[in-house]
């Protein structure tokens, strides 16, 4: 049994595919959750985390971080920016978590753990209209918000994956798999995906 | 059932894959053999087809191709440059072919069928060492040659497909699904295929 990270386009559904995933396994999903861990072992406060929670805004943050006093510090002793220390606190939650089996949905969780064998590396995404109906649908946002809310989140997702490893968000090299969820259904993907987690 | 095409890196075992997917479903396997029978029907040498066959060295086509007389011509009845016309004998072939299930290696296939909802869209791709590792083993090349092999392959089909189509080869945009077969083997990689395959 392998811990699965599932990376994944805004609107894709693939916070609903891990979900399923976790529950056929019988094994944990972390998503908002791991940002609970983060924070506890962090020391950073929760509401902080969830606000910073995958997006970069460098400067404001810098300021931010500058004369706080965080658990990250750089090598002469100064705070590193909050953003940065958000990401490491979540980073050791992903540790921590991929001790045993799990799902993990983003916060760059195929990065993190890239050296070890026992991690499945998933990818979803879906063509435009599909996202968009899914949105509608999922979150009754109208159709102007919806496309705008696609636009931005997945600027933030890829934004924050470049700034945080040396690699692109989405890259076929980052991956084991990448499902198309339109054309196969979340049923299917979800499947296809603990078919690949029970194999050694 | 479905046609299938599989776009692929080279030395990712994505012709051999094919060739399990068609066996397994008892349906044809189309990757050379589509040269041929493009050559039949659009009257160009088989010669000239394989030699130019996913290689795009445009000027040199083009003084080639001004002055003979191929098939196909623009609408001023100038023949088109002798990778165009190649590139629409294939075509043509795919669509022919395409008229019941199959399996269809390459040739900007899944980009020739986009419009069909009867198609899974493939693309097979593997991390570099294992490609090497492949490259040397199935086709007894040293180590710097199939370096050399790996990096002309992929640019030449890259740019094959970009000339051709309106999009990114490799981008997953374009296909159903994406497999490392390096994680999971050709023979986990063709079952995977295949079930996908299957449904409706």
């Amino acid at each position: 049994m392998k811990i699965i990270t599932i990376g994944r386009e805004y609107g894709s559904g693939g916070r609903t595919i891990g979900k399923m995933v976790a529950e056929k396994l019988g094994i944990p999903y972390y998503d908002r959750e791991l940002v609970d861990k983060a924070a506890k072992t962090s020391g950073l406060a929760v509401e902080a985390i969830e606000e910073n929670d995958q997006i970069v805004t460098r400067s404001f943050l810098y300021d931010l971080a500058i004369g706080t006093s965080y658990g990250y510090v750089n090598s002469t002793g100064v705070p590193l920016d909050l953003n940065t220390q958000v990401f490491l606190a979540q980073r050791e939650a992903i540790l921590e978590f991929a001790q045993s089996p799990c799902v993990i949905v983003g916060r760059c969780a195929d990065y993190i753990l890239r050296d070890r064998e026992d991690v499945l590396k998933v990818f979803i995404f879906a063509d435009r209209k599909a996202r968009l109906e899914r949105i509608a649908k999922e979150y009754g946002e109208e159709a102007s918000k919806a496309e705008k809310l696609l636009a931005q989140s997945d600027k933030r997702r890829a934004r924050h994956y470049e700034e945080f490893t040396d690699s692109i968000w989405g890259a076929r090299r980052n991956y084991d798999i990448m499902l198309n969820s339109a054309t196969h259904g979340a049923e299917k993907t979800a499947e296809i995906i603990c078919m690949l987690a029970k194999e050694d």
